[in-house]
């Protein structure tokens, strides 16, 4: 066999949406699993509540994947989570979750529109961030994982046991 | 433009490397930002202190490249972030960056050998997780993000600002 690393099939579009997914229902449990006050309220060492960082995370997966596939993105201080839009954040818990729910439909409708050699092209996303499709579609879960976790800790320090970091289902 | 996503070049073995290596850059200097006696000592809610999750992400990191490689893993419970193994961890926080080194180019020499066929063959990694190669590896580094986010809200829990997520370099 041989070793030509350029040409081996690391992933296909269909795993990394279902990598993707399984992570967004993870982090779907992490915010159900916080009282509602904790989740608008509490937070530790001056960061932001984790419904702040859940609506970045929306944020960065609908308009991310909108823009993969259609080229045109929002400016950043226009999402939601950016500190001049407190109003456009849903306002309960419950209308996260919904909200969460639509986001689901949404990335599972357009990810099979992305053309087949999207990942690799370089593109400009947010108005500011230069990156193969790829690294920004990384950047987004990563991003995700990084906040949830911090729920996780948030959880924690509230005596709350978080769902286990494998509970992709 | 034809869009068989099955056939897309998603990403390739040497930016998937540049990725988990970009990710254990930001994750060292997470580890050298804590005062020593906290990166052995402070937790929150329970948890274990930040040295522990580093042993962890540097059990997983060696032991998961090389049982991609040769397809032979150690039992989890051999390792050294095993709670039964505490002696076999770096006693001092320099000893932890000196360990986190050596991983690096392990990592790195390790990555060349995989065959381009690997990504996509199903293991069972460490005796009981049986996952595609690729799914493996993600794992690896989704749960350094994990427990290095975990680390950040120890670190402003203790005053201190964090390395920024994006900081890879």
């Amino acid at each position: 066999m041989e070793n030509v690393q350029t040409s081996a099939l690391v992933t296909t579009p269909e795993a990394l949406l279902e990598h993707w997914q399984g992570h967004r229902r993870l982090t779907r449990k992490v915010i159900a699993a916080f009282p509602e006050k904790d989740f608008f309220g509490f937070n530790i060492g001056g960061m932001r509540p984790f419904s702040k960082m859940a609506m970045e995370i929306l944020d960065l997966t609908e308009h991310g994947i909108r823009g993969i596939v259609t080229g045109t993105y929002p400016e950043m201080h226009e999402l939601p989570h950016h500190g001049n839009n407190p109003d456009l954040m849903p306002k309960t818990q419950a209308a996260f979750l919904e909200k969460w729910d639509e986001v689901t439909a949404i990335l599972n409708e357009l990810w099979t529109q992305i053309p087949a050699d999207r990942y690799q092209e370089i593109s400009v996303a947010f108005g500011q961030y230069e990156n193969t499709n790829f690294d920004s579609i990384m950047y987004y879960i990563d991003n995700e994982i990084h906040h949830r976790a911090q729920g996780t800790v948030y959880l924690r320090a509230l005596g709350i046991e978080p769902p286990a970091f494998w509970d992709r289902y």
